[in-house]
This record gives C-alpha cells, sequence and structure tokens, in this order.
C-alpha cells in the first residue's frame, strides 16, 4: 500500500484530454486507454477519471472518500457537461453517466460497473420529453434502477430478472427491447418496490448522491470477495488497486440507427486478417453480456449502417497501428454516430497467438522479439493436443456423464475401452482397440500398458504422480487423483457419482480439465494449419535463446518425436522404462531375485549362475534400444541415466500377493502354490521399504550391485560400437542418479570406466563417452565440487530435489495436504510446476557455483519436470544453465519459453533497470510499449 | 604418502641415545619411549629404530629397502655390540637382537616382531658354551625359528604349537619350560623341517640375512590385512607407516633369577594407586600373552627379588610423574638385572579412567582440563548401565546360546521373558515379570510395551530405527535389526542358529555387542562406587563447557532421571508418545477417524462431534502430562514439540488388518466384523503413504487438522497455569515441527498465540512461553531468515535433516546399503551417529547464520541423536549452538563431551595452530605433551 501521505491530493481527478496510455498504474486500463483514445482524436464521450491514488486513500482511510475528491468531480462533471452540452440533474436537458471501474491490470467481470446515472423520475420524464421518445427513458430508468440496486445496494442480480422475464412472459414477448411503455413502467415501480423490500433504503433521487455512492460501490468493489481471489489466482497485487471512469453517456438504446458492439481487429480464433464482432441494434452494451438477444455479425453493419462501418474500420486500423497489438474494442452507435468506448488487448486462441504475431512480424509493425513475447508457451500446448470439444463437453455434464473429477495430471482429451491392467491394455490394443488404463495409481510396472493406452486415469497420486510424470512424457491425457473415484480391478469395475463402468465399456478422460466422462465425447485433433507460423516462431525463438532444449525419452520413438520437436538432445533416457513388457520384465525379476540372493550369500553358485544368464539376456535387449535411440538422435548427445528405481517397483504388488497367501493358507487347498508365493511374499518383505523414496535406490544400487551397472555400460559401449560402425556419430553421456557423496561418483566412475576399457580392450573399438552426475539430493548440491571431481556434467533432477528440499514426498503431497497448503495460500505455488527459487533454486546455484569451481567446463543441464515450466526456464536461463531437458510434447513451449528467458534478459540489462512488476503488468494488458 | 623426495636419506636409523619422545612421528611410539627412557638414564637395552621415513620409502618403492638403509644398520650394530658387549653373528660371544614393529599409533597385537634374531646352529652352540646352559640355547633357537617362520615366511603359526604340545604330552608335562634338551632339540629339527616342507625355504643362517629379511617382514607388515583393517576401523591414516625397533635381547628366560612381565602405574581396573601387574620367571614376554602358564601377581615379586620390585616401583613412579600418565610398562629381569622394555599409557576402564584422572588432578600431577581431556565421553555409558559379565558371555557362546547377533543399538545388558507385543509385556510387567519385547520392528504403537521392558529385540531397522532410538532415549538394552532371526508375533515364536524361542520363555539381549541368548547371562549393574569421581570430573566439565546440555524426555519420569544426570532443561519432549496406552491409543484413534472424516466432508455433524470428545478427553491427559514434567523441571525450560508422526502411525497395522479381511472374506462367516474391518482398512489405506518421512506429518498435521495443535496448546497453558499456581516458575516452549516455509511457521504461530491468548482471556491467568521452530529440512535451513521471523528458538532436528539431506530414509538405509557403504568406505561414518559436517553441517551453518540475522538473540539448540555424540558435540560448540540435548543417559557423556570441545577450541585458538590430527594422534598414544 502505498503511503497516503505520498498522494498528490490536488489530482484526485484527471480528464479524458489530459491522460495517456502510459499513466494506467494512476489511471487504471481503461482510463488509461480512453485518455489515448481522446488524444489521439478518436470520437470518444467527453469523461474523466478518478485516479487510483483515490482507491488507495479510500481503503488506506478505512472506506471513506478522500478530502476534496468530491468538489474535483463536481468541477469534473461541469467541465463534461460543457462538452456534451447536457446538464447533470437537470431534468430540462439531462447528462447521464457511466461509473465504470476500470483496474490497472485487467479482471474481467471481477469488478463493478452503473450505467445510466443521474436518470430518476423527474429526469426521466426530461429525457422523454427531449427525445420524444417515452419508452426509452423508462428504460434508461429501469436499467439504471437494476444495476444500482444491485452494485450499490447489493440486491441479487437475479430477482432484478425475474421482474423483467415475469413481465416478458406476460406480454408474450421474448425480449425487454419488445416491453412497451405501460410494462416498462410497472417494471420501474417493481424495481424500487423490490430494492425498498430487500434493503430497507431507497435509491437516493439527487443524481449527486447517485453519483457519489457509486464511486464509493467501485472502491469497494476492489475487495470484494472473488476479485480479491482472482487475484490471488493470477498473483496480481492487493496495492494496486482500481480507478473509477465516469463518462457521458451515449446511448445505443435510443433508436434503430443505434446500437451497440464489440469488434476485434483480427480474428481471435484463427488470427487471420478482418475485422471480427457482432453488435445489438437498440440496445445498451450489457445486452450482449446477458445473451437475452443474439448480436448480428458485424459483417452486417457494413451494409446497415456503410459509413459507420467504414469509419469503425479505419479506427480499428488506426488503433491497432497505434498499439501494435490485436485489439479488442467496444463501441456505441447513437442516431448514426459512431463513439469509441475502450480499446484493449484482444485475448486470442493459441493458434491466432501464433498468427497474429508472425503476421504483425512480417508486416513490420513489431519485432520478432516482440512477435515472441505475444506468445504464451504455455498455450502451445493447446496447439499439439487433441482436445475435448467444450460444446460437447457441455451437453455430456448436462446428461450426467461425469463420473469424476479428478487433477488435469497431462493435458489432452482420448476415448477408448477401459482396461484395469497394462497386459489387458497391451492385448486390446493389440486388437486395434483404443484403451484407456485405470489404475489405483501407477508404478513402473505399469509402463507398457501406458505405452499402448490413449489416456490414463488413477483415483490415487498427485500431478506428479507416476502416472501424471510418464503420461506427460507421453504426451497423453492423464487425470490423476480422482479421489471418489473407486477404482477394483479386481473386480473389473469403477464407480463414480453413482455411475459403474465395467471392464470393456468406454469412457472419455480430460487431461486438460481433469474430467472423466461415462461413453464418449467428442474431441478435436489438433487444428495444425497454422503451423507453418509455428514452425517460423520457434525458429525465431531458437536463433534469440540460449538454452538448449533437449527432450526426455526413453526409445527411439520418442527419440523421433522429440527431434520433430525441435530437440537438440536428450536429456534423459531413463534405462528402467526399457526393462518393461512381460519377457524383460521376468528377466529383470530374475535379475533382482538372484542379485538379492547373492548379497546375503556371496557364495550361492546357482544364485551366480542365474544372474549372470539374466544380466546377459538383459543386455541384448539395452543394446538393441540404446542402437535405436542413438540411430534417430545421430550425433546427437544422448544422456543415459543408470538404473535408478527401488527395485520393488519391479515386482509384483506386496498386498495383492499377501492377500493370494492368505486366501490360499485360509482355504489349505493348493499347499505347492502355497509355498511359492509365501516365499516370494518374503523376498518381497525383504525387499519393501518404509521409504523408497530415500532407500535403495540410484546409485546405492550400482555400489550393492556392481553387476547391472557393468551390464548397462556394457550394452551402451556395444551399442556405439555398431552405430559407428555404420558411419553415424554417437555422442552417450552416462548419467549417474541419486549421487550423495563425492566417494559414490568417485567409484562409480572408475568402475564404469574401467568396464568400457574392458569392452575396448576386447573389441579393439574406440569409444568417446561422457559420466556425469544427477543432482537431485541436497547434499549432491552441498558438496558439488566434490562430485565434479569425477563427473563432466550435471543434470538437476529438480523432482527428487524438491523432494528433499521440502521433505515432501511426490507420490504423497498434492493429496496429503498440498492441495490445502495451496487453496490456504501457505504455498504460493505448487514447487513440484514451478521451481522453488528459494530453497530449490539456492541450491541449485550452489552446485552450480561449486561445480564450475572445480571444472570450469561442466555441462550442466536440468531433467525434472520444471524443465518445461516457462517460469521456471526463466530462472534456469538467468542461472546460466547449459540447457533444459522436458517431454517430447514441451519440446516447443520450452523453445520458446527459454526465447523468452533471453529476450526479456537482455531487455532487463539493456534498461538497466529491475524489472517493475506492476508497470510490467500494467504493460501487459495492451501488449504495448506506447 | 610423504614424498620420498623429501626424507633426508642420510638418516634411516636413530639410536635410542639420540632420540626423544617428541619423535614419535619419525621413531614411532614404542621407539620414542625408549628414546625417552634411554635419555633419562632407565635401564633401557642398547637399540636404535629404523625410521617410518623408511618404511614409507619401503612402501613407495613397490617392497624395495631403500638406499643406504642397510650400511646404516650394520653401523648401528656395531654400536650395540660395543655397549652391549656382545658381537653380532659370532659363535664365540653371540649377540641376539629383537626386531620388533612400533607403529605411530599404538595398534596392539597388529603388526610383527621377531625375537631372539641372530641365532643358528654355530650360535646356539656358543650360547650353550657360554652360559652353560643349553637347554637355554636350544629354547632361544627353538623360539626363534618360531617366530621367523611365522612372521617371515608365513608358517601358520598353530602348527609350530603343535610340535611344541606333542613333545609336552610325551614327556608328560604342561609347559615348554619343561621340556629337557633332548626334546628341545627335536622341535629345533622338528620346527626346520616343517618350514622347509611347507615353503620350500630354509631359515637363513646368516644373521644378517636373518635381520635384513625380518626388518622387511615388519614393513610388510604394516600392510598386511588385518593391520589394514584395523586402521581403517579407528580411522587411523595409513600414511603413518611403522618404525622398527632392533633391541639387543636381554633374557628373561635364562634361569631363575630372570623373569618378564608387565605392570601398571595404578590399578587399570578401578583407578586405585597401587602397583598392578604380573610376571613369569623364566620366561620371554610372549610367554605371558599366550597364556601357555599363569603369571603371578606382581606383589609376589616384592619377596622374590626384592631390590628388582623396589627399582621397578621406583621406575614406575618417575615415568608416570615424566609422563603424567598411567603407565603400561614391560619389563625384563635377566639375572637379577632389570631391564624396562616399553613403557606407553595404560588402557583402562572406564571407572578407572574418571579415578585416575580425578586424583591425578587432585595430586597436582594434571590440571583438570587435562583430567577431562583424559575420560572418553563415549566410555561413560559403561558407567551407568548394566552389562553382561564378559566371561559369562563366553560361556553362554560355548553352550550354544547365542541366536542372534543384530546391530549393538542401544547398550546394556539384560534378561527377561519374552513378550511379542506391548499389550502383553505390559500385562507381564504388570505382574512383577521381567520382559523382553521382541518384534519384527516397533512403531509408537509399540512404546507402551517398550516403556514397561527391560530390552528390547528387533529383526528389522537399524541402529537408528524406531526400536533404537526409542531405546536409547529410555536407556535400555536394545538389538536391532537382527535380521537371521525369524520373528512371528502371530506364532509366538521366535528363531535363531536353529534355536527356538517360544511365548513365556526367558533370552538375555546384550544392547552393546548386538548379541540375543537363549535362557540367562548374568549381568552387572553399574560399579556406582566411583561415583563421587565421577560427579567431581562433571563439576570441572559444567565448570568448563560453554554448550548447555539438556535432554530429551516425554514424561516426568524421564524428566527426574534426565535431571539427575545433570540436565539443565528439555530439549524435546515428544507429545506423541503421551498418545500411547490403551485408554488413550483408542482416543486418538477416535481423534484421527473423525478428523480425517471432518477433511473430507467438513459439515458432518456427527463427526465433528467425536472429534470434539476425543480431543477434550485428550486434552486431560495431556495436561496432567505437563504437569509432571513441569512440576520436576521446576523453572527450567521445558521444549515441547507439537504432534509430529504421520498418523497412520497411531493405527492398526495395515498388512495385519489386510490378512484379517482376506481371511474372513475367503470364509465368509462373519460378514459383520468382515464389514467393519473393511471399512477400517478403506480409511487406513486413505491414510497409507508411499513414503510417510515426507508426508502428512509435523506441521502439516497442525495445519491441516488446526483442532490438534489448538488441543495441545491448551493443555500446555492449562499445565502452565496448575504448576505456576504452586508458586513453581514455568518455561513453556512450544516448537512446531517440520517446518518448510516461513508461511507455515507465520500461520501457526498466529493461531497458536491466539489459542493461548482465548485461554488467558478466558481465565485471567498470564502465561509466558515461547514458540520456535524445529529446523529438520533443508528448505527450513535454507530459509532460516524467514523462519526466524515467526520463531524464538531453533532446534535443529538432525535426524531428519541426515534424511533429506543425503536422502536416506532412516529406517531402512543401515539394512539396505548404509552397512555396505561402510563397510566399502565410500562413506567414513555412519551420518545417522556422527553429523556429517560437510552436507548437513553446512546447511546447519547457514541456518544459524541466517536465523541470527533476522532475531540476534535467537536460541540455538539441537536435538537429534548427534546430540549425544561426542564428535558431533565439537561440531555444535564450534558452531555457537546454545544447547545440545540428547537421552537423559547420555547427558553425563554429553556433559564431559561439551567440556572437551570447549576445551580443544581454547587450545586450538590460543596455540594459534591448526590441529595436526597425525601429532595429536602420536601424543594421544602416551596421553602426553612431553
Amino acid at each position: 500500500m502505498l503511503s497516503t501521505e505520498a498522494v498528490d491530493r490536488s489530482r484526485w481527478v484527471v480528464s479524458f484530454g489530459s491522460g495517456d496510455c502510459s499513466q494506467s498504474e494512476l489511471l487504471g486500463g481503461k482510463g488509461a486507454g480512453l485518455a489515448e483514445m481522446t488524444s489521439l482524436g478518436l470520437p470518444v464521450p467527453p469523461g474523466f477519471t478518478i485516479t487510483t491514488d483515490a482507491c488507495r486513500a479510500y481503503v488506506a482511510n478505512g472506506g471513506q472518500l478522500p478530502e476534496g475528491l468530491m468538489p474535483q468531480v463536481v468541477a469534473s462533471i461541469r467541465d463534461l457537461e460543457s462538452s456534451a452540452g447536457k446538464c447533470f440533474a437537470d431534468p430540462e436537458n439531462p447528462l447521464l453517466v457511466s461509473v465504470r471501474s476500470g483496474a490497472v491490470v485487467s479482471m474481467p467481470g471481477m469488478m463493478d460497473t452503473v450505467l445510466n446515472l443521474g436518470i430518476n423520475a423527474r429526469v426521466a420524464e426530461g429525457i422523454a420529453r427531449r427525445t420524444g421518445n417515452g419508452r426509452f427513458a423508462l428504460d434508461l430508468h429501469r436499467r439504471f434502477l437494476q444495476m444500482y440496486g444491485n452494485v450499490v445496494l447489493g440486491v441479487d442480480g437475479a430477482r432484478f430478472e425475474e421482474i423483467v422475464q415475469d413481465q416478458q412472459r406476460r406480454a408474450g414477448v421474448l425480449c425487454s427491447a419488445d416491453l412497451d411503455c405501460d410494462r416498462l413502467g410497472y417494471v420501474v415501480t417493481a424495481f424500487e418496490e423490490l430494492i425498498s423490500e430487500d434493503t430497507g433504503r431507497q435509491v437516493p433521487n439527487d443524481p449527486w448522491v447517485q453519483l457519489e455512492c457509486a464511486i464509493q460501490a467501485v472502491f469497494e468493489s476492489w475487495n470484494n470477495r472473488r476479485a480479491v481471489e482472482y487475484r490471488n489466482f493470477h498473483g496480481i497485487s492487493h496495492d494496486l488497486a482500481t480507478a473509477v471512469n465516469v463518462v457521458a453517456m451515449v446511448y445505443g438504446n435510443l433508436d434503430d440507427q443505434s446500437c451497440t458492439g464489440v469488434c476485434f481487429t483480427r480474428d481471435p480464433a484463427t488470427g487471420s486478417r478482418k475485422i471480427f464482432g457482432e453488435y445489438l441494434t437498440n440496445a445498451q452494451g450489457e445486452d450482449i453480456v446477458a445473451g437475452t438477444s443474439t448480436p448480428r455479425d458485424i459483417s452486417h453493419l457494413a451494409a446497415e449502417m456503410p459509413e459507420v462501418y467504414r469509419e469503425l474500420s479505419d479506427i480499428a486500423g488506426r488503433l491497432e497501428g497505434h498499439y501494435r497489438e490485436l485489439q479488442d474494442i467496444e463501441f456505441t452507435v447513437e442516431q448514426g454516430k459512431l463513439y469509441v468506448l475502450q480499446t484493449r488487448a484482444g485475448q486470442r486462441s493459441a493458434k491466432a497467438a501464433v498468427t497474429v504475431a508472425v503476421n504483425m512480424a512480417d508486416e513490420g509493425l513489431i519485432t520478432r522479439d516482440e512477435a515472441l513475447l505475444r506468445v504464451n508457451a504455455g498455450q502451445l500446448d493447446q496447439l499439439l493436443l487433441p482436445t475435448i470439444d467444450e460444446s460437447e463437453r457441455v451437453k455430456a455434464r448436462a446428461e450426467g456423464r461425469l463420473i469424476a473429477q479428478g487433477l488435469a495430471a497431462s493435458p489432452g482429451g482420448a476415448t477408448g475401452i477401459v482396461a484395469f491392467d497394462a497386459d489387458t491394455a497391451v492385448d486390446l490394443s493389440g486388437q486395434g482397440i483404443k484403451v484407456i488404463l485405470v489404475r489405483p495409481e501407477t508404478s513402473p510396472e505399469d509402463v507398457h500398458g501406458m505405452l499402448v493406452a490413449e489416456g490414463i486415469v488413477t483415483s490415487r497420486g498427485g500431478t506428479t504422480s507416476h502416472a501424471a510424470v510418464v503420461a506427460r512424457g507421453l504426451g497423453k491425457p492423464c487425470v490423476a487423483g480422482a479421489e471418489r473415484l473407486e477404482v477394483s480391478p479386481a473386480r473389473g469395475y469403477l464407480r463414480g457419482r453413482g455411475i459403474t463402468v465395467r471392464d470393456g465399456e468406454e469412457i472419455t478422460v480430460d487431461g486438460t480439465t481433469g474430467e472423466v466422462f461415462v461413453g464418449t465425447v467428442a474431441s478435436t485433433t489438433p487444428d495444425t494449419s497454422g503451423e507453418g507460423d509455428l514452425s517460423r516462431l520457434l525458429q525465431w525463438a531458437d536463433e534469440a535463446r540460449r538454452l538448449g532444449v533437449w527432450a526426455n525419452a526413453d526409445n527411439g520413438k520418442d527419440a523421433q518425436i522429440a527431434l520433430d520437436m525441435g530437440a537438440e538432445g536428450i536429456g534423459l533416457c531413463r534405462t528402467e522404462h526399457m526393462f518393461f513388457g512381460s519377457t524383460r520384465l521376468s528377466l529383470v525379476r530374475e535379475m533382482i531375485l538372484s542379485a538379492h540372493g547373492l548379497s546375503r550369500n556371496p557364495d550361492d553358485p546357482d544364485m551366480r549362475g542365474r544372474l549372470k544368464e539374466s544380466l546377459a539376456r538383459l543386455e541384448e535387449f539395452q543394446t538393441s534400444d540404446f542402437v535405436d535411440i542413438f540411430n534417430v538422435m545421430d550425433g546427437r548427445p544422448v544422456v543415459i541415466r543408470l538404473l535408478d528405481p527401488p527395485l520393488h517397483e519391479f515386482m509384483p504388488d506386496y498386498d495383492e500377493l499377501l492377500e493370494q497367501v492368505v486366501e490360499l493358507r485360509t482355504r489349505g487347498t493348493d499347499l505347492k502354490s502355497l509355498a511359492e508365493k509365501q516365499s516370494l511374499l518374503s523376498v518381497l518383505d525383504e525387499l519393501r521399504e518404509s521409504n523408497p523414496m530415500l532407500g535403495l535406490r540410484g546409485c546405492r544400487l550400482g555400489l550393492k550391485f556392481p553387476e547391472i551397472y557393468a551390464m548397462q555400460v556394457r550394452a551402451i559401449a556395444r551399442a556405439v560400437s555398431k552405430v559407428s560402425a555404420e558411419g553415424k556419430k554417437v555422442q552417450p553421456e552416462i548419467m549417474v542418479p541419486l549421487v550423495a557423496h563425492g566417494r559414490e561418483m568417485a567409484r562409480l566412475r572408475e568402475a564404469l570406466e574401467s568396464t568400457i576399457k574392458r569392452y575396448m580392450d576386447d573389441t579393439g573399438a574406440e569409444i568417446e563417452y561422457k559420466i556425469g552426475a544427477m543432482i537431485e539430493l541436497p547434499r549432491a548440491a552441498l558438496t558439488a565440487n566434490e562430485i565434479a571431481e569425477s563427473a563432466e556434467f550435471f543434470s538437476f533432477g529438480t523432482n527428487d530435489l524438491t523432494q528433499t528440499v521440502f521433505g515432501f514426498s511426490r507420490d504423497d503431497a498434492e493429496a496429503k495436504f498440498l492441495k490445502v497448503y495451496l487453496e490456504d495460500e501457505i504455498l504460493p505455488e505448487d514447487p513440484f510446476k514451478v521451481l522453488d527459487r528459494r530453497g530449490v533454486g539456492q541450491l541449485m546455484r550452489t552446485a552450480t557455483m561449486l561445480g564450475r569451481h572445480t571444472r570450469p567446463d561442466i555441462t550442466l543441464g536440468i531433467c525434472g519436470e520444471h524443465g518445461g515450466d516457462p517460469s521456471s526456464i526463466e530462472f534456469f536461463h538467468a542461472e546460466g544453465l547449459d540447457y533444459v531437458s522436458c517431454s517430447p510434447y514441451r519440446v516447443p513451449a520450452a523453445r520458446l519459453a527459454a526465447a523468452h528467458a533471453a529476450i526479456k534478459a537482455a531487455s532487463a540489462s539493456g534498461s538497466n533497470a529491475p524489472a517493475d512488476s506492476t508497470s510490467a503488468q500494467a504493460r501487459a494488458t495492451n501488449g504495448v510499449a506506447c
């Protein structure tokens, strides 16, 4: 809150003629726009703005209008009167005004406005007399009472509507414009009675009192609940405050030569270059919003009022040229005379954003850097994924087909047959049937099912659960943590909101909204017609950015997608994802059981043999997987992470097996099967951990069971040899996960190098490679200088780092407490989505500094979920990382975000001024530096 | 490794007359001692020392004696000849020597020695001639062959013993001293044959070759496996190397006027002031060690050789005075002439350490600070706990009663009847029966059983598992993680090493060694006769230390123990430990179920009522518990931690309940019970977490279920009022656990303060309190400045901080990988026992700095397991913390360790020299700065 002392008390009010658009902090976005248009000589009705300073003073004074304000308002009204040639509160030639809120940052629909202010019974009579149009006068009075009663006195708006609709019903008409004078007169009386009954108060007759109360009401609306929540949600400062615009009324509802409308300077859906909009004849602005009449397409205006249309087109062109941005313009025509009431940057679809930005740059209206900044990186997802049709969604809801509302874990929509386990999903998909995999939660064991599914639904886990992370990586829709959904794989059904869906039935998942529907809800496949524009924009982004953009991919197919999306390397290839599929999984289990057996009894020759055999067979699979990826990436770097997850993730589920054992034991029939299962259960019990995230995983596996990493590294070496022999280049980078101590890294480096050396000695091959560390534990960051002694690169695993820095389990946090934390604003953001700069970021900075201290040319990347988040990318750019790696489908957004970061950083250092978020926000409202 | 370039090649050898005890780095401990005694004029046989430089050069040269060494040795032998009046390798008047290893740091029994070197058949004949004692000559030859064959040529020592024993059997004698010449002659021949058969080599006849090979063998022994392991275990540098002492032989085995012995200057068991030791007539030193003859108590020497005894007493006094430390002296008497062969600081029991230190200070021999430094803080445990008798343990092992070897999780010994669950333990204990609680692992649910048990055994979990931590807190013996022990509570047995123990049978647990025995093994209760000395020493410690020592205690009884042990406050009162006991536990479960229900459906009036009711009843219990503690602590600070553990820890075990449900379901008989259990199971499932350590616990509980903390704080306020009303002072400090973000702390502070204010307003009471944060997550440390805004104190929870900094789950790490890490030296120490200064310590330093930046007078303590660890305490002192808090029974050790830290820090800053660990270790060998 600014100190009221600092405010210039002589200037609570600024007339449209003396402001301009650089003053939006003081005048609000709308006020600054009106002032700017006035100074451009556009036909704006006369008016003035009560400043945001006044609003802040009002709030600071505990809801008292600041001293001196009303006298200045009165003086300004006098100026208005002389411009308009009418007189406020004078029944003979009455001036009516609108009182509109106008915040610095646009908060559409959040705050209040009163139109037609200054009317009372006597003034209405005067208007009727002067215009010869009694119906018009009554209509104005009715509109005023409705808005004032609602906004200033707090009467529920619906109750006014009921009265109007009742009269329409009685009159047999569909629209208030068709009510005759009698009925309108009745409505006015009924409104007055409603207000009096509901509030015990009356609408003041005195226009000056009306004005003062309306100004106060607009100020109050700054802190109404929905406005506060909106600002919280969008991260807008509560100190910005709202201005109030008082404008002479012009009447779109005066007659058939009058109308009101909105238009965009380009098509906000496609971005194409033509005026786009709609209007309503004989109406005021709120009639369009209310949707009670159907407005006509703007193209009809050319026929109806050709002069007006020409002037409007001309003004639209001038405003776009002036603001260098797509404009959303409100206008009113009063008896053939055009007035512009507002202009602002227009909302647009992702597709339009891209096309408009590219076109404007081509037209020379904006620079390429500006074009890049005009497109929000987050929007790009919409361009690349199928989405549920909005109208179909509404219909499906209305039909009661919504069975669950979970977390929007991975965007996009898909329809398919329900499969409750990965194997069924694979079977069905093999028959060409589209499936949706539905599980209580997923684990790496389910990945082969996820690979073939169209979409995924889980009843447990947050937006950073296994299901969500894998789905995003695969670019598949996912709804996670649909907690009220009962999922019973054992009995083959899911149930929610009273609806039961069984095996073989169809559902639709919308990962953009978190909804799950029974049956089909149609979705739109991505409209790639604007692809040319997108790819040009992304080329510009590539030229602008410094940060490399790599992708996470675990197989050749994903690597190809990554490449198509513009990835410059693979920043994370999770070898464990190659361990799934039924043949492989049984080998992995054999490997685990024998390695575990050996760790208990190192001299068991049988176990030794079984381990050797399973590793040898797995090595073949891994080698061929690496060959695929290296072939695709042809010379680009590929970071391969050695085995990371706790081993029990590869084993059958403990609880399920326990159930089987108890069942068999209780029945007492099949003793052989019982004995087998019991023995497996006891091994699973040994493998179980209280906190697997903090357990035997990552490099701890590599150090405890050296054979496993040796096998993986041999597979890499063999794949490199094979692909190199075909004349391709290969740049393998071997990454050791979950390092906490320099000595872990030193030991493993030694072991891995000696394995590769042995391979080279045996085969005569020459293999170039790097070995590096995944920095995902606080201790690794704090001792990065020691780790860098054995690591040629670091890749920050920000998911795990966030887990340990906060002590938040990624799998549990969202459902258990993080939702509450975000709702109650204990945390500003979900740290698994937007990097926590104070904590996690601080450790990254430490690690970057220490790592470079030991090894100045160390390569630094990041491969956590944050690698695809624009705000986090900005931080990574600022911290001087070399690249980010994200899911293939997020690569375009990351390229754009990286460009944004570079452009913003350059402009901040160029202007040499710290970024002022308020004025930046203010500029953003109109996308303009005017 | 020192560079060999740096070594002065002219000085590989130093004679006893030209060295002193300041040179132990160069001469080894033994060599320096011999040199020092020589310079003091004590009767030391002539000799010289081959330096550690020579050994390092030998190792660096790949096992080649450094150039110039042997010529210097030859020259030194010449000097020896002239001192001794004998001639090396000369059969006419032969000089024999001993070749003894002598490392810088004592490594008793780890390295090699050859006595009687220089003998061969001709030399032996010469000795026989000269002494007129053929048997003596044969005995020397036999002894030489045995040691040389073993040490230099590597023949198994047992095979020599077999030959000797065979001859003893044939001769019908019990001791080699009683073998006649014929038999000794046969033994010499048999030894030579054995060596030749076994190694294909012969013992060299040439004494010079013998000497060179023996020197080499001693150098080699520096890197033999047991020596390397010993150094690893004790953290001794592998670069120190060993010296070799070559000493003219004196013969305790010459006749009955000859003997050999060891003596301590004070009683090493009790510390009392009298010479203590034993000797063997007509013997060499190794006969005492071998235990083949029974030595006589030193007191008999006074009668047998009064002159010698007087001289020995005199020398003992001089050496103790000179070294200002209890000495362990080796001596030999040859025909009535006393020789001193070695002196070093004597090992002693904990009791003796205390008594000797206090007495020496009283005698003015050492300062009080030195007295404090003479007692190892870790030893104090022995003084305060019952311990298993060593001889009884050996017997029990021999009887095959050892059923498990687990981790030594909490020291002390105890015997009792096996109880497999907490309730049974409580029942039996109520009947006056001593019990040992045996569980696969423990959870807070078992605490009421642990409270009444004599000792605890678990088959899972490490030395920082729940069982271990609680047991140490209670001062009860605990063996944890006895992995090979099969524990089946359901079927009422435990089984290990083929022995099955059932309900109601007796076992003995030794938490000092990790052993579990079936039946009784007698233990000694603490010998508190030296208590006067201990309490004086601890008073001195209190005067010397700066760091406060507080204790962790959860009830009045423990608080009383803490106070008796000298605690100055309660640094951690875990309120959840008050939640056990069957009445309370069912209330806690009711509270959890209703709070959980409300979080899903906030408007359920039934749930609301149940929550209120259970909280009200728990509040009564908590209030009375707090009253007890406040009463005991009477004005001293009491830090009360609000509820911390994940709620499912209070609930029935999921797997057990699942088993019951499946069993009931399979049987299909008791549907009512099935439905009940199923519904509970589904709630447990909702409460379950993948990684509970990182889940809904700590302040997250307080923020999600505000009623719980409000109840706890109200209970504190009521208890304060009550105790204050009785005229006592109360200093409650309310601690919020698991804070990660300043906003969590701010919110909770506001909520807790308003609860207390409401209580004060309602009752008119005035309550003084502090509110602080437990710093146990990396993010809390990194943002401690923000947290300190709402916290008047910090207490570092180093257990959890270590977990998250390393990403190690405390419950799993030890068994799953930490054991491997420590064995393979990937980690130097268990970070859950000894604070990791580089990682965890660095974050503590950051937090300390940031916390003090915000609030210069913030109180900083630490309440993790490390609060009782001497090495960690040294760090906490250096970091400027205000206090440590540990288990009541570790308070004395902590007081002493805190004094050590202060004294060492003062002396380091006084001498202004960085601590040189090598010379510090060297000095420590003789406890002396000579």
